[in-house]
């Protein structure tokens, strides 16, 4: 109504409302990816309880419970800053305490929680809940952010240093080896330490210990499965122009390659053991999903697949190779799913991984030098995470103890540490 | 700092600008619709596990698994090109093998498999796994991809073939006929041609086998509802500006149509029963969401709770006549949620149906016409669904069968089709 | 191609387009985190049954979906104008029946749904259904949309009066006090009212009733930890500037108020009973999300992490107050964790509350004047909701009667109350 002064815009005006309105879009992304990593806490939570014994089930709750209230503490006290400070040789990075903020603190946060998850099932039904307690918060804390900052925080540019694996080229998009190996790793000597379930090698025979409830292990994987999109997806970090169409490529091949490694698992089963077989279906599926984990933003749909449907078959492999060969007691599987899946998932982009329309892999025209570099960061994180690991139990081992006494894991430890169960009415129904 | 041309900007530069932007809108509220709808997958696997008998969950798990495992797959590889192909006569479509990118093949991806799912809930408990592979790939390859080329092709327009029934003025927004009916009369078609399970029907008496898990059932209505604001809300297929408005009020009307439809069995269930019934209030919820999934972008708030509230208590009667009269054993309800009132929803909008602010329904002043169309499509899909889906099983029975044998349904498909049971401790707690 | 005609923009032309793109942003995050609160109504299903006995469990899950069928249909016909209604004197509000639309009406009705469905949970076990469906309406439809307009309504200007506490400068960013508090108080005086069940208090002395499923417990907490980020972010009710940072870190505090509530929680409980607890962790975390839910946008975020961490304690010893002191029976201990851990975090802003960068407590430099604005408003919302409620039970009381029969209750309310039991298998497994 009033007369107003009448100005003209320039191009560059137009370009900084853009600029302005896709970092919001990119906020808006990370914070809602964020929220779906959020809940694969508790795809964690029913996969590990259905997996495992009626016995454990509170305990598992328990742990997972502190997996993200601890994680969630230290990673925005300690956490973030290991991992994203400015002051570094490359390898270990600071800025100080309580750094980290918003949607992007909120993100990595949700990361640190799940890396930190991965080695509580493996451990299930046997395992003190103090001594879990004192390892969730090292991981959260100490060895996956320091992990993190070798590629997250992005190679060296301006003077900053940056992460001297990011320096080498290697690729892991959303964490392959920095979330899922580290943590698979760290489950594989935590299952080592602590030592089989009793009943479970009984004369050298493997004993099977189903799990309770297929069925929340199933909707565990669901959720899993959505919460990856979210994982996978927010990764990408930003929204807007070729980010939106490079992170809705991330979650389509995400799912694609879910797809191929459930079925890859399936069918391997129904050849393999002459019936499909639920369990290993759903570990199928989360192993096609930790092997696209690294290559989301550097694969194709048909390589996705591909990566994926290998994954979901090496998973059943793998699962009976640590169990009758190594002979150690992984209550679900979780070394092979996160720690061998994982290491496929970011070799997988040395052999035919893409950037853009360029093959970068050793079978698509690119040579070896990115297998090299992807080799190199399988092995940098798998040492890092297994010495740190073996250090931290051997401690926690002649301080506190490992494990629950004997009497106490026979009777569940839901009523030995915690002084419930987790399904009261099977006893005492009123 | 440095001196930077000032270029005056355009009002095309700012259209522009905004044309971009609202594309990567419609993207993010696509991929995170898509999302959603992924995740009815665990919803239908909560409603048919926690609807039918414990001995049979773990079938009915590794049954949604294979859906979204092989629907993601085949669809990527030839549905998308059979529903949105270029080639065509109006029937059929087709553009080639691995078809559609990114958000949007992520979307569509998530409509077939859950078309798939549909089926399996109603021939539970006694249907060979390796019949229901094939069929779970025939319906996401071919049925249901076929029929929503019909109408989501879109029109004919600029010497682009459209699909038929877009052709005639067919309204079907977000399904009730092209994934809901589709699913349910192939769920009929199922159920009829597999034949009811063991004690079902005694000596011509109907005999109830209530589910296992009443709170699993309903936690899988709680993640359908939600998954149904991405599957109608989604459907707006973009946001900016009038979308933005559209999708919002599409999420709100499909809120209060499952609430009216959740109400109304509810009710007819306490005046009928004496009591209200639970699994019945269930179906009414999901019979309220089939019912306003076809006229979510073409009804008034008040009319979509009416189309929720007849659709809710239609499917109480619903499912009692195909029991009682049809003696057709649907384990749970499928045929009368998603077939009945998949056609009800669908022919609301000929009833009462709006098109922005004008009638387009026989009793609200758009005559008979629209009404016409709707019944065309209604027809169509059921004739479609059912001759391809009866041609498949008469094929799969007389190759390789349909039922497992009698010993086998008694003991449970668990142990007899994947050889073990969803819940172990059961038998065996250790 | 054609020849366009080149109009110059000028920068209002750029903001407008910035302004309709971050009111389609705001739009769209509200619309999200309204769909994130709905599946809080699963969440509180899930714990409401799992926290109490399987008997009852089919009755609770038919008093959610009453809660949100019932609060859809009610809050979208009066109590949105009863909210935000034009007409008022600063303590009720009213504009006609069925007003408000769109994204904002859909996440207005779900706060509705939620605070109907906090007192559920507290009288489990013995109440009639019917009388629970009144008092359900009464919520929805009266109690909670008056409550909420003397806040949210927003303070009286340019002519349009306010609601009075807005005026007074009480703040109460998500629902403390106007949801939760409410809620809770309803919850305390219903429990009060009914009565406690059969077998908790005998001879004076306080009986443990353990719920049947503490894993379901838990992944209702994890549900509903997932949606409060849609309660709390939503409740920017805008994206675009430095509304998506403020909205990113609601959430971001959120979920450490969260964190330290369960650790609070867990170590209170090692400590106090020797062994960490899972429910009460569990009600620990959901503490530690209402006592941020007022103060989410005026809080750093070590004040948040305080307000949830001590939120978390009382919430061990409230429990433990209601029952052994009052001897008031509230099933899941939802008066402490919604009433008294809503009260706390209403509060606690005037202690240590902060408006952007300036503090408003009494320990942060601003004095008493805030902490007497929450006084006031915890104390008005105490009364509304205690009064209102003890009218209506008492009118109920004296009418249909609140509790069933002593039979009833002891063979369980889903038998009497619905004609079948949650988990039929249990007695005649197929």
């Amino acid at each position: 109504m009033a007369t107003q002064d009448v100005v003209a815009a320039t191009t560059k005006d137009v370009e900084d409302a853009v600029t302005a309105i896709n970092g919001d879009l990119g906020m808006l992304w990370m914070l809602i990816s964020g929220i779906l990593v959020f809940f694969m806490q508790a795809g964690f939570t029913l996969v590990e309880t259905g997996m495992t014994r009626s016995k454990n089930a509170a305990n598992i709750a328990m742990k997972n419970l502190l997996d993200i209230c601890v994680g969630s503490l230290t990673y925005w006290l300690v956490g973030y800053s290991l991992m994203y400070g400015d002051t570094s040789n490359g390898w270990f990075f600071w800025s100080g305490l309580m750094q980290g903020e918003g949607a992007d603190l909120f993100f990595q946060t949700m990361f640190a929680a799940t890396a930190a998850t991965i080695v509580s099932g493996a451990i299930a039904g046997r395992t003190k809940y103090s001594t879990y307690a004192i390892f969730s918060i090292m991981m959260t804390a100490l060895i996956y952010p320091i992990a993190g900052g070798w590629q997250w925080k992005g190679a060296t540019e301006g003077g900053v240093v940056g992460g001297w694996l990011a320096d080498i080229g290697f690729i892991d998009f959303a964490g392959s080896s920095i979330v899922h190996s580290v943590g698979g790793w760290a489950a594989l000597i935590a299952a080592f330490m602590v030592g089989p379930r009793i009943g479970k090698f009984v004369n050298g025979k493997v004993m099977p210990i189903p799990g309770h409830n297929q069925i929340l292990a199933t909707l565990g994987v669901f959720v899993l499965w959505l919460g990856w999109f979210g994982f996978n997806g927010g990764s990408q970090l930003a929204w807007g122009g070729t980010d939106a169409i490079g992170a809705s490529n991330v979650v389509l091949i995400t799912n694609l390659a879910a797809a191929a490694g459930g079925l890859g698992a399936l069918v391997t089963t129904w050849i393999w053991y002459g019936k499909p077989n639920l369990p290993q279906t759903l570990n199928g599926a989360l192993a096609g999903l930790v092997s696209i984990t690294a290559g989301c933003g550097n694969m194709s749909a048909i390589g996705a697949i591909f990566a994926g449907l290998i994954g979901g078959i090496i998973v059943v492999f793998s699962i009976e190779f640590i169990e009758k060969k190594l002979k150690i007691d992984d209550a679900i599987g979780a070394v092979s799913v996160h720690g061998v899946a994982g290491a496929w998932g970011t070799l997988v982009i040395g052999l035919w991984g893409i950037d853009g329309d360029k093959g970068i892999g050793l079978f698509n025209g690119g040579g070896a030098s990115q297998l090299g570099s992807q080799a190199i960061g399988v092995l940098a994180y798998a040492v890092w995470s297994i010495v740190l690991s073996f250090i931290i139990f051997k401690i926690l081992k002649s301080t506190m103890g490992l494990r629950v006494t004997e009497e106490e894991e026979l009777v569940g430890l839901d009523l030995s540490e915690h002084g419930e169960i987790a399904y009261p009415g099977k006893r005492d129904r009123g």
